[in-house]
C-alpha cells in the first residue's frame, strides 16, 4: 500500500446548524479540518496509507483534532504535540444568493508557532511514497515556510513525489509574500493544483493573449495557464480546478489537468450543494490517489473530479466516500438512486 | 367507512440527521416504515378505517413500532405480539449525485418468524373491503409466504378487493424464487402496482417488440407491460409509477395505469426531493383511496400521483397529508403558497 | 441617526426543525416575529436608531419576545408591559409541492387588548423621523384601529415620514372592513406598500383595462394598480412586491415602484428559499432605509429587493443582514461564493 | 376490561430543553397534558380500555394532541372538533432551590368555550365502568361547570363509579366560586382525592383540633382531613397526596386513603426528581387502576404511589409505565438497577 | 436609577452538550461570559442601568458577544470594536467526582490588545454610580493594567464607588504580578470581594494564628483576613464567599462580609449544581445591587448568596433571575414548588 | 509500552435522550460499546498499546464501530470484516427508583457467527503481553466459545498473562452452559474479575458458613468467595467489585482483590451516577493497568476502583479518562472543582 505524508494545519471548526446565521445561532457544529488534513482523510478513506504531519496542543480540545483524523484511519503518530493552541474557524454555510461566511481565528496556533526542530523529517518519509502540502502551510508564517522547504527537500532526496494546491489565502499573505515564497518551493513540486485564480494570485501568470486575469477562461486560457506553471517549475502535471458558482446552492464544477503533452478536461457536474468547503482538497486527494494507483491521466482526473463533486454533497471538510463511490459516479451513475 | 387491511412488516428506520453520512453520525432519528404499514398511515390519514397487520415482539421496542401506527389512528388491534426482534433498516439520505444508501437488517425479526397459526384471518378480515400487500411480505421466507397465501384466498372468498404491490427486493430473494411465488399469490389479486423495473424482475415482463428491459420506456411499452400484467393473472388493473431520477435531490414522478379498456397516463411532477422513501406506498395508499371511494380511474390515478408527489416532500416513511391537501395539488395548485 | 417608530404586534412563532410536519413534530423552534417587529429589525441591522411600539404581557414569555428584539438593538423602551398573553402562531415549513402552513393564535393578545390611554404617541414620537405600520395592526380589533389612528394623526402632525404595508389578512377582517379603516389610515400614509393582491383585496384596485383580479400582470398593468393608489391616497409613493411561486422551494423576487412621474422595475431574483416569511416586511425595511438615507428611487428600491432577497435565505422572520451585503448583492454579485 | 371515561382539558406544553430558562430558550420541547388527559394515559398503560373526552380545534396543532393521546392508546373516538385554540402552558423545570415556573395560556380554547350540546353523555358513558374529573375542569369556566354537571349526572345514572381529584387552580376561580360548584359536582363523586391544601382551598376543611390550614400536618391532622371529605359528600373513599418539597430537585412522597373505617398510609418515597409535573394524576391513574381491579385498598394506595413516584422519573406529563414496573417498585426494588 | 459600569473581557464560551467530555463531543453550546460581564447581566436583570465596557473584534463572532449582552438589556454603547478576536473557553461540565474542565483561549483576544487611547472613561462615566472589575482584567496585561487604573484613578475622582472581586488566575500571571498591580489598584476600591484563596494568593493574607493558607477556617480566620483587607486597603468592607465542594454535582455555599465594625455570616445552601461557573459573579451583582439600593449589609450580603445560589442552578454565566425570585428564596423558601 | 489483546463483540448502542423513555423517543444517541471494546477503549485512553479483536460487517455501520474505536486510538488492524450484521443495544436510562432497561439485539451478529478459521492467534498475540476477555464473549456461541478457548491456549503458549471477567449473562446462555464452559476457559487464566453475584451464578461458588446466593456479604465474605475462586482455577488473583444500587441515581462503588495472601479493600465512592453502563469493564482496564505496569495491588485496586468511578460520570461504554485523571482522584481529590 503506498504510503502518503500530507504536513499543514488542522482548525476546529465551529459552524451553526443548518443555514442559521452567526447571529442566531447558540450552537455549533464542532468539527475539524484543513487543506492538508482533508486531503489525508480522502487518502485514508481510499484504502491509501495516509499520515498526517502537524504540531498540536497538549489539551483536550487538540486530541480532539487527533481523534477526528485517527477516527478515519489517519495514520497520527508523526504528529507532534506541544504550543499554545488549535487555530479555529468560523463557518456559516450561505444559501441562494447569500455566500458562506468563514471567519478566521487561526492566529498563534501550535502549528504557526512550530519550529524546525520539532520534525524530523528523514524519519516522518521513512518507507513513504508521496508528500502534499499546500499554500496556506509556509503562508502560516517564515518558521512554517522553512519548515515546508526543509520538508520539499527531504522528500526530493528521499525520491517522493510531491505535490502542492496553491491555495492562496490573501487573509494570510501578501501576493508577493506568496509568490516569493511559493516559487522556492515549487521547485521541489511535481504536481501543482490549482483554482482558477490561485496561478495569477501566486505567480502572476495570466492565460497568454489575455489581458484579464483568470476568472473565467475558454479551454486555451486554462491551457496556456497549465502550460507556464510547468514551464516555470519543471513540473510533471499542473491541475485546475473549475467551479462556477451559479449560487451558494447551486455550482458547476469540473478540472483540467496538463502534463506537458496533452490537456486533459473532465466531465462538468451541476452540483446542488450541501457543504462547498473542501472541494478542492479532495480533489487533490482523489488526483493522488489517481496517480499513485498508476492510472492514465485522464482517469485520474475523471475520479478526482467525481470524487470532489461527492465531497460537495457531504456535511464537513472531510470527504467521506470510498473509492467504489467514486468510481460508480465516474461511471455516469449520477442518478442519485437508493443503494439498497 | 370502508375498511382496509394491510399485512407486512414495519420496521425501525434509523437515519443520520440531515444531509449527513453514516460514518459522520452520533445520532439517529428513529422512525418506522414498511411498505404495507405506510399504505396503512396513508389510508388512516385520508379518513379510511385502515388496519395493520404483523407480528411484533412483546418489548418496548416492539410497542414503539406499534405506538407509531396508533398515534396515526391506524387500528393495531390485529398485531400480534410475541418473537424476538423488530427489523431494522438503517437510511442515508442522499443529495445531488451521492445517492442515498439504505442497509437493512431484519433477518430474524418477529414477522419473518410467524407462522400461520398466528393470524386468525376470518376474523382479521371480519368487516374489511380491501386487503393489501406487497411482494416484500412473501419475500420474508416461506412461512411469511404460506401466511400470505392464506390470507389472500380468504380475502377472496369474503369478497375484498385484493391488491398488490410487486417491489421486488433482490436482497430478499432470487427472481426465480420471486416469480414463482408471486405467481401463485396474484391469482388472488385484483390490482397490481408495480415500478418501472418490478414486472421484469419479478415476472419477466417485457414490452412487446422491445428487447430491453424496463427502465425507461414511451408509453406504448409501458401499456405493453400493463397488458400482459393483466392478461397473466386476470387483474382488474395495473398500475406503474414512472420515476426519473435525475439526481437525490431532484426527481420527476408520474404514473399509469391501465383497466383493460383504457390507458391513463397521469401529470409528471418535477420534486425538489426531502425523502423519497415511502413514495410508491403512498401511491398505492392514493390509488386504493380513488377506488375504494368509487372514483373514476384517471381521478383516481391523479390523486394517487399527487398524494405520492406529497409524500417525498416529507420526513420519513409515513405520508401525512390529508384529502384535502392531495386534492388542492391535483387541483393544479403546486405553487407551494403559504396557507394561512 | 435617523430614528423610525415601527407599532404593531410581536408574537412567538414555533416551527417544527427542518421540512418536520406539525403530526410529526415533538419540538418546535422558538423565535419572534411579526410585520413591523420585522421592520424594525432590518432597521437596526442597517444601522438606524429604531424603536418598536407594543404591548407585551409582564411574564417571561412576554420578556422573551422583548429580548429578542434587544438582541439585534431594537430599541425597546417605548414597549408598555401589561394585558394576557402573547399572540403565536405555529409555522410547517413547506417544500417542492407542498405549501408552508400557518395557524394563527393570536386572539386576546395584550397588544389586541390594548386601548389608546397605553400608548403617549408625542413622547414616542420625539426626535423620530419616520412612523411604520401594516394592514395587519387595525386589523387586530378597533381599538388598536384607534391607536393606529392616534399614532398617523400625531405622527402627521410631529411632520413624520408615514408608510404603510397594506398586508391584507382575511382570517383577521374582512374586505369590507379592511376597506372601510385603512381608506381612513391612509389620508395619513406618504408611502404605501403592497404585495400583488393587496391592492385588490384592500379598496378593490384593478388594472385598469382588466377586468381581472391582480396577480400575474404586465407592467402596465401594476403601473395602474399603483398609479390608482397614488392618487386616492395622496401619496407619494407607492411600491409592489411581485413574487412568482414556481414551488415552495423556489420564487421569483421583484419589485416595483411608482413615484407619480416614473415606474420603476427592479432587478428579478430567482430564489432557492430557505424561509420566506417575512420577504415582504424585509422589502420596506429596505425601502425605508434607502429612502430615509435619501438615495434615488430605482437605487433605493434595488436595495429593497435585495435585502429581501436574501432574507428569503435567512431562518426565521428577522432579516439579519447589514448593509454591506446588501450592496454587494445589488452591485450584481449573486454567486454565492465563500466570504474568507 | 374494564371502562374508564376522563373527561377535561390538554393543553400543548412547551418546555426549554434540560434546565434552561425560558429566557434563554430557543426551542422548546413540546408535548402535551392535562390532569385528565394524564390519567386516561395512566390507565391505557395499565392496560385499561381508557378514553378521553374534550374539544379539540380541527386544525393541526388540535390534531397533535389527539395523536399524542392514540398514540398510547388512549381510544379519542369521544373527542369533539370545532372551537379556535388549543390551550398551552409553558413550563420551565426548576432545580435544587430554584422552583419550575408555569404560565397558562389556556383561556379560550375549545374545551373552555364548549357548550353542553357538544356531548352526549348517554352516548360516551356506554359501556363505562368509571368516571374522572378533576376541579380544573369544571373551573374553565360556567359553560364546563354544567357539561361536568351533566356529565356527573348521567354517569350516576347508569351507574359509574365517579372519581374526581379537587386540583384547585387559583388562577382559574377564586375559593369562594371553587366551593360551591364543587359542593355541588363532589355530590356524584364516589373518591375524591386531594393534595395537602386543596381540602382547605376549595371546601375551608381544616384538620379539627387545629387552627392551621393543610400544609404539614400529622396523621390524625390527615385522617380529619379525609373524615370531613367523606360525612360532607357521602363518598366511599377520600386520598390525599403528601408531597415535602425538600428542593426542586428532591422530594418526598406518600399518600394517605381513608375509607370510612380504616385510614392507611402509604411508604413514603425520597425521590430524585426528573419531572414533577403531573405526579397528582398519575396517582389517581394507579389508584382507579387498583380499585378497580379490586384490590384491597391498601394495595391499591401503594399501587397509587409507586406508580406516582415512577412518574416523577419520567419527562413529561404522561405516566409512562407499565403495571409490572409499578408491581416491582411496589414491591421494594427501589434500587434502580439496570434491567436486562 | 443608579448606573453601574463594569470592565472587562467577555468571552466565547462552548461547552459539549448535557455531560459529555470534549473528546465525545461534535457539537457546542455557544454562549457568552467573563467576570465583570457576568455582573453587568445579573444588575440588568435586577433592574439596573447597567454598562459593560470592552473591546470586541468588528467580525460577527464580535457581535455575537455584543448582542448576548443586549439581549438582557445591558447597554452596550461603550464598547469599543476593533482587533482581531474574542477570546474563548472551553468549559467541560464535571459531574459527581469528576470535576469540570476549563481551557481558555484567550491570548490576543481584543481587549486584551487594547490600548488606553480605547476608552475615554471621562465620557463612560459620566452619570454612574459605581464602578467594578475583576482581578482578571489587570492579568490580561501590563496594557489593560494602565488602563483599568486610569478607569479607577477616573472613577476616584467622579465620586463613583469602586468594588472589585480578587478573582486571582494561576494561568494569567504569578502571585508575585498580582500582589504588585492589585496593590496599586485596590488603593481606589472601596469594596473588595474574594473566595476563600484569593486573599492568599494574591496580598499572601493568611488567617492570624494561622499558619496555613486560607481554604476552609473557621469564622475568626475569616473574619482575620477580611480585617487585614481593610486595613491594608482603606475598604469599606470586604466579603467572602464560601464554597465547600463536596463534588462536582454538590456544594455548600455561603458567603461572609466584614465592613470594619462587624463581621455577618450568611445562610448556607446546598446546591444541586447545574452551572457553577458565575458563581462569584452573581454573588458580586447580588452584592452591588443591595448595597447601591441602599440595604443594611446582612440584608445585602443574604440577597447576594441567595442570588448566587440561584446562578449555580442555571446554564450559562449569565444570571438570569429577578429581584422577585433572589427575594423570596432570601425569605425562607428554598423548597423549588411549582410556580403556577 | 506493554501490549494487551482483548477479544469479543462490540455493539451499536441506542439510548434515548437524556431520561426519556424508549416509548417517548423519537431519536438514539448512538455509541458502541461491549464488554472488552470497553477495556480496550480504557487501555488505549491510558496510553496502552491497545488492540480490539472481533468480526464486524463490512457495511457503514460495521464501519462505525471500527471507526470508534480507532477515534480513542485502539488498534483495529486484527479486526476481521464479514458476516451480516452488528449486534445492537437499546439503553434507556434510569433515574430515582426506575432502573435502566437494556434491551439486546445481538444475535446473529458477525461475531456470533465467525469460525475458528476467522482468526490467527498466533500472529494476532504477536508482541502481546496480555489478553482479556469476558464472559460475555463464550457465551455467544459455541464456535466462539470454541474461538476463546483457543485464543486462551495459544495466549497461555505465547506467555501472555490471561484475564477475564465472568460477567455472567442469563439471557445467552444457562449456568449450567456458563459453568461448564467457563470452567474450561478459567484453566487459561491467571486474573479473574466478577461482581458480586458472578462467582455464584457461573460457579455455584458461595461464601463458606453462609447458605444466601452472594449479594451483599461482610468482608469475611468475599474473602471466602475469591479464595475459593483461585484454589479452583489456579489464578493469581482474584477481583470482585461492590456495588450498592441505593437507586438508579445514587450507587456505592469499591472492590476488593485476593492475591492467595492478602486480601484488599478499596476506599468505597458515593458516585451521583451520569451512566453506570461500563462501570465493571472500566474496572478491569484499570486493574489491568495497575497490574501491567507492576504496581503493588493496593495500588492497583485503588486505580482500577478510582477510573471506574469516574466511568460511571460519563456519558457512554467507554471511560474517557487519563492515568492522571484517576491518579488524581485516587489520591483523594474527589471534590470535582474546575480544573482551570
Amino acid at each position: 500500500m503506498p504510503r502518503v505524508i500530507t504536513f499543514g494545519e488542522i482548525m476546529l471548526r465551529l459552524s451553526p446548524e443548518g443555514y442559521n446565521r452567526f447571529v442566531q445561532a447558540d450552537r455549533f457544529c464542532a468539527t475539524f479540518g484543513g487543506g492538508e488534513a482533508n486531503v489525508a482523510v480522502s487518502l485514508a478513506n481510499f484504502g491509501i496509507d495516509s499520515a498526517f504531519v502537524t504540531k498540536l496542543p497538549k489539551h483536550e480540545i487538540g486530541q480532539m483534532a487527533l481523534n477526528s483524523l485517527r477516527r478515519f484511519g489517519v495514520d497520527t503518530s508523526c504528529i507532534v504535540r506541544g504550543g499554545d493552541r488549535l487555530g479555529i474557524y468560523f463557518l456559516e454555510k450561505g444559501a441562494s444568493q447569500r455566500g458562506s461566511l468563514c471567519i478566521y481565528d487561526r492566529a498563534g496556533s501550535s502549528i504557526a508557532e512550530a519550529i524546525p526542530e520539532d520534525f524530523d523529517w528523514d524519519r516522518i518519509f521513512e518507507g513513504a511514497d508521496w508528500f502534499h502540502f499546500t499554500g496556506i502551510t509556509p503562508a502560516l508564517g517564515p518558521n512554517v515556510a522553512e519548515i515546508c522547504l526543509i520538508a520539499c527537500r527531504t522528500a526530493k532526496e528521499k525520491g517522493l513525489t510531491v505535490s502542492c494546491d496553491l491555495n492562496y489565502r490573501s487573509k494570510l499573505w501578501t501576493r508577493e509574500q506568496a509568490g516569493k515564497t511559493m516559487s522556492e518551493l515549487c521547485k521541489y513540486v511535481n504536481i501543482c493544483i490549482a483554482n482558477e485564480e490561485d496561478a495569477f494570485d501566486v505567480f502572476g501568470i495570466k492565460a497568454e493573449g489575455s489581458d484579464v486575469n483568470m476568472g473565467i477562461l475558454d479551454r486555451e486560457g486554462y491551457k496556456s495557464v497549465a502550460r507556464q506553471l510547468l514551464e516555470r517549475f519543471s513540473l510533471k502535471a499542473a491541475a485546475i480546478t473549475l467551479r462556477t458558482s451559479y449560487s451558494a446552492s447551486d455550482n458547476g464544477w469540473a478540472a483540467m489537468i496538463y502534463d506537458g503533452n496533452d490537456c486533459y478536461f473532465s466531465k462538468e457536474y451541476r452540483i446542488h450543494i450541501v457543504d462547498r468547503v473542501g472541494g478542492g482538497d479532495s480533489f487533490c486527494g482523489g488526483l493522488i490517489y489517481g496517480l499513485i494507483s498508476g492510472w492514465e491521466t485522464q482517469k485520474s482526473l475523471e475520479f478526482a473530479v467525481a470524487a470532489s463533486c461527492l465531497k460537495q454533497t457531504i456535511e464537513g471538510d472531510f470527504n467521506m466516500v470510498s473509492v467504489g463511490e467514486v468510481t460508480k459516479l465516474m461511471g455516469g451513475d449520477a442518478s442519485g438512486r437508493v443503494q439498497r
